[in-house]
C-alpha cells in the first residue's frame, strides 16, 4: 500500500511524505487489514489532513486480487470517515491525465510531472508510492477546478452547494 | 449487505437477527461505505459478539463488483478489529459443505438447513441475510471442530494456542 501527503498553502504544493506500507511479513489477510487500518489511523493522527482521496482501479488481474485490494482501501476508507475526514475516489485515467494531461501516460511520465510539480529531486523507490502521491495532487488540482467553478454541469456557487451539501459550514 | 447474529449456549444455537441492509437509496460510493460502518459498529455495541466472521467469495461478476463488495467488506472488518474482534473469513463452499454437508448446495439448500438447525419458522426476505446467517453458523461449526481437535493440521491445545495466540487469555 502506497500513501503519499502533501501540504497546499495558496499556490504551493509540498510534499510531506511518499511511502509505501509493507505487508509482506504479515500472512494473514486479517492481519494485514489491521497493519493498514493502524497505519491509517496513524498517518491522520500525525498528519491531519483535511482531504483523503483513493485510486479506485477499472481492471485487475482477476476477481481474487481485486476483493483484496478492495478490503483494503476498505479498511483505509474506513479509517479516514472515523476521522471525519470526506472520501474522494479517482479513476487510475483521471489521476494522469489530472496530472501529466494523458489518460494513457505511464508511471515515468507521472513522477516526470510530479517531480517537476513539487519541486523534488529524490528518487522514488516504488511507484506504488508516486502513484499515491499523484492521487493527493490530482485531488488538489481537483478541488481547486471546483471551486474555481471548471467542472462540467456545475453552474456556480450555489449550485456547487447544492451538489456538495458537506462541503458548506454550518453556523 | 447480509447480516446474522446467533447465540451459542452449550448445544444451543439460537437466531438473534437475520437482516439485511438497504442501500439503494444512498448514491455516491462513500456514502454507501459509511453506512456500512456505522451499522456494524453499531450492531457490535447492541449485540457486544465474541466473534465476526465474513464470506470471501472466489468468484464475481467483474473485477469492479468485486473491488466494491472488497471496498464493503473492508469498513465492515475495520469496524469489527476497532472493537477488537478476531475476523474469519469462510470460501462459500466452506459455509455450504458446513451447513449442509455439499460445498455446492444452493440457496434453499441450505436455508432448509438453517431452519432446522436453528428451530426456525420464519420465512427469509433476501438470500443475503440467511447467506450471512450461515456463515455465522459454520464459524460456529468451525470453532467447535477446531476447538475439538478434528481440525487437520491441529496437535492437541497447545498446538492450537501456538496456531491461535490471539485467543489466549492473558493473565
Amino acid at each position: 500500500m502506497g500513501y503519499g501527503i502533501i501540504e497546499v498553502n495558496g499556490q504551493t504544493v509540498t510534499m510531506i511524505v511518499m511511502e509505501v506500507l509493507k505487508l509482506s511479513g504479515k500472512k494473514g489477510n486479517p492481519e494485514r487489514l489491521q497493519m493498514i487500518h493502524q497505519k491509517v489511523e496513524e498517518l491522520i493522527k500525525i498528519y491531519k489532513p483535511n482531504e483523503f482521496a483513493i485510486e479506485a482501479p477499472f481492471f485487475g488481474k482477476n476477481v481474487q486480487s481485486m476483493l483484496k485490494l478492495g478490503r483494503a482501501q476498505g479498511v483505509a476508507i474506513a479509517a479516514a470517515m472515523s476521522a471525519g475526514l470526506s472520501v474522494t475516489e479517482y479513476s487510475p485515467k483521471k489521476v494522469k491525465q489530472s496530472i501529466t494531461g494523458n489518460g494513457n501516460a505511464d508511471k515515468t511520465q507521472v513522477w516526470k510531472m510530479l517531480k517537476q510539480l513539487l519541486v523534488l529531486k529524490e528518487q522514488p523507490h516504488y511507484f506504488d508510492a508516486t502513484d499515491a502521491l499523484a492521487v493527493a495532487v490530482c485531488h488538489h488540482f481537483q478541488m481547486n477546478s471546483v471551486i474555481g467553478n471548471t467542472v462540467k454541469g456545475l453552474k456556480g456557487w450555489e449550485d456547487f452547494i447544492k451538489k456538495n451539501p458537506g462541503r458548506l459550514v454550518k453556523k
